[in-house]
């Protein structure tokens, strides 16, 4: 099975780098982007506004204040109502929703074809002329409390927000989104329109538009919409560094949800594609090695899978799985051994199927309008322009099994490991313990 | 606000009636029906088996045996070992999945244009060749014990089990899809053989491809591939009927999860379309009537919305919210209270917006290969053909505000009510004390 090397860059691949895009880009006097997208059959468009600020942007003090912004801009503007806000957009059968991240804040439409302008209108207004009126506020922080309530009932929510603690500690980029309810609870009209003002600049923002869209058009409204917003870049976040690190909670229930991570890459990094590559083949489907030796051989869990994260400046690469209190002897020995085999042997058939499978989901997510617009976005915000398929194919094509080896021979074995965990979770190996099976070479492993 | 009668089909609902589709019909001689719906601008295509047996139809005996079929389709074959299925499909970038439902299961792919007839002959080997073997089926067995545990940990997943057996007390639709540790631990390779024997045949199968597909070449393919199905109708499964009733679990969690239900009507009842349009109007957005009152108004939850099943012969409404202890007294007179509204009063305005967000959502999903092969899979099953977008865009501009108002009334109080509540309950009305406030007119309420 293995290609020869005309053949690396697997049909899938090859086919999404062919794509035609129709892109176009303009700017405003402020700095914002605008681009478009335009595919020609639809009759419907997705689009929206991508900020680059997020949970990580926030001061110590202000934890949770983006998540509440993303829910305050909802709640009335200088002309409308929470009330017109919904009905206006749903009278028309569209959808408006918004997004908090750790780098990035969203706020996305999808719409048909003739309902564009009110989109674009009703995006601008919600972020240019928001109340933050009292009695709204004060019914919103309660409306996050219970949404802080839900996830905290959630082993899977509380596993994964415990991970990126320990994975960050003590900085921003650690901090659960939502804030917790005493700061949600502190923060005041002032505190948002500060966060507003500071955060949200022209550099920092994208109108991104995929589907039956006119660029001419939506550059015209948005000049007139959004040229308020500042025309400097706002200050960076504090650069972030991984720590690794362990939580763990004991609690009676079925399963223990067990998260075991690694320093990944940020997006800028010569290996960012290759750790995507390599999450792809130790746990991204069915064929993967985590899914194929620990569910199909053994048995062990249901869910068993792989993930890789970029951040501007780190990573963080993951495994997650759920079992039963009694197979976490079996489960732990096997994860740390598939890890410890992929820094010696990859081979050729794994990689050309990793590549197709990211050629091919590539390939798909070009086919919806509510993707385009949101990996636009993303691209102009990390990278400054759309990578185009053909520059991601060329990314991918020129990995090789070597570089994979040697990039999973490092990625786990020279950061201290992560280890979060609920659950019954007795029979869970410590830190000290999963780090010293896995020959980790920081000096803390020998603690 | 009050639109004239010539503008009660907005105009979402319009363009979603007027999009022309390609779809085309054949039968093989065993009654097994297979459509295709070409899409000429895609370069990928959904494809997959559609099987009118579910959860419903196994015998009090055979719980959980629906769901075990559907995994072990994937756990080897005469032709392929478990790892050659996830590979072949995987090595061209395409996946396959499975779903268990109440009345249908389901095996589909998504792949590029020139691996669907490796799809198609993964999917008829998987359905026609699995050999069950004793060692797989034992650790498949293992796996959705974890499963079902991951599940019980889940208090959503939880609240929502409980309310459909209260719906269903004591009959096979009120079963959790996932059987029970002990049911389905008690399964063997003869009871898998002679389930699928029993309910997979020919006039209970659909094969829908939708996307890049060639609607001969898929015929011809199909007819040596799926002809082997019984060409008999199996045996319809067991009329089930509402009941109604009250599933309560006091549980130390952050929030209450509840679901508060009554009677709906099935897919083919006169009033299936309307009562889609009263849970959209009532729950389905930002606009909606709980949303706005419940969480916009008064900010008591995160998650507040209300659904509308339907089965072949029954159906259920739904509403569900989360909230903390403390918000549940004021929250529940308010539930109440919309309900109670809905069958006086319904304007114009939320029944056109209603249409609208139905006709866009439409509209939209036309533009998703996936939705286009599961929708028109579906409506074959359930309808004998695919339901052209005139169609439902015909049945919903028959309704009216008085029809509306009219079956909010009926089926607000002539169910006994359902409800499943797990969390901080204590706080939280029987059931008898619901149906008396809701005026519920059976003879039950009075109890």
């Amino acid at each position: 099975m293995v290609s020869s090397n005309t053949e690396t860059v697997p049909a899938a691949a090859r086919k999404a780098a062919s794509l035609p895009r129709n892109i176009q880009i303009s700017n405003l006097s402020n700095g914002m982007t605008i681009v478009t997208d335009r595919m020609d059959h639809l009759e419907s468009a997705a689009l929206g506004v991508w900020v680059k600020a997020g949970a990580r942007d926030e001061l110590p003090t202000e934890h949770g204040i983006a998540h509440l912004l993303e829910h305050m801009a909802f709640k009335g503007t200088k002309n409308r109502t929470a009330r017109d806000i919904a009905t206006q957009i749903e009278n028309v059968g569209g959808d408006v929703n918004a997004a908090t991240s750790a780098e990035t804040t969203s706020f996305y439409a999808r719409v048909l074809k003739n309902d564009v302008p009110l989109a674009i209108d009703i995006l601008s207004d919600i972020l240019n002329h928001s109340t933050f009126e009292t009695a709204e506020l004060k019914r919103e922080q309660h409306v996050i409390l219970q949404e802080i309530g839900a996830a905290q009932d959630s082993p899977e929510d509380v596993v994964f927000d415990n991970f990126q603690s320990a994975c960050f500690s003590n900085q921003a980029l650690g901090r659960p989104i939502m804030g917790t309810p005493e700061t949600v609870s502190s923060f005041d009209a002032d505190n948002l329109r500060s966060y507003l003002s500071d955060h949200y600049h022209g550099p920092n923002m994208v109108l991104s538009a995929s589907g039956a869209v006119d660029h001419d058009a939506i550059v015209k409204m948005a000049e007139s919409r959004f040229s308020e917003f500042g025309s400097t870049l706002p200050r960076e976040p504090e650069a972030c560094c991984y720590t690794g690190g362990e939580i763990r909670q004991q609690k009676d229930l079925m399963e223990a949800q067990i998260v075991l991570g690694f320093e990944g890459r940020a997006y800028h990094a010569r290996d960012f594609y290759a750790s995507q590559v390599l999450a792809t083949l130790m746990g991204g489907g069915m064929s993967s090695r985590l899914f194929q030796e620990v569910r199909e051989k053994r048995g062990l869990c249901y869910s068993v899978y792989s993930f890789h994260w970029g951040f501007s400046d780190t990573g963080v690469f993951g495994i997650h799985a759920a079992t039963e209190d009694a197979d976490i002897p079996e489960l732990i020995p096997v994860l740390l051994e598939e890890i410890r085999k992929s820094g010696k042997q990859i081979e050729q058939e794994e990689l050309d199927r990793a590549r197709a499978q990211i050629g091919a989901g590539l390939m798909m997510s070009m086919e919806s309008p509510a993707s385009r617009s949101a990996q636009i976005a993303r691209q102009i915000l990390l990278f400054g322009r759309p990578i185009s398929n053909e520059e991601l194919m060329e990314r991918l094509s020129a990995l090789t099994v070597e570089r994979l080896r040697d990039l999973a021979d490092r990625l786990f074995t020279e950061s201290m490991p992560t280890i979060a965990a609920i659950g019954p979770i007795a029979k869970l190996p410590g830190l000290a313990d999963i780090a010293g099976q896995l020959g980790t070479r920081v000096p803390e492993a020998a603690q």
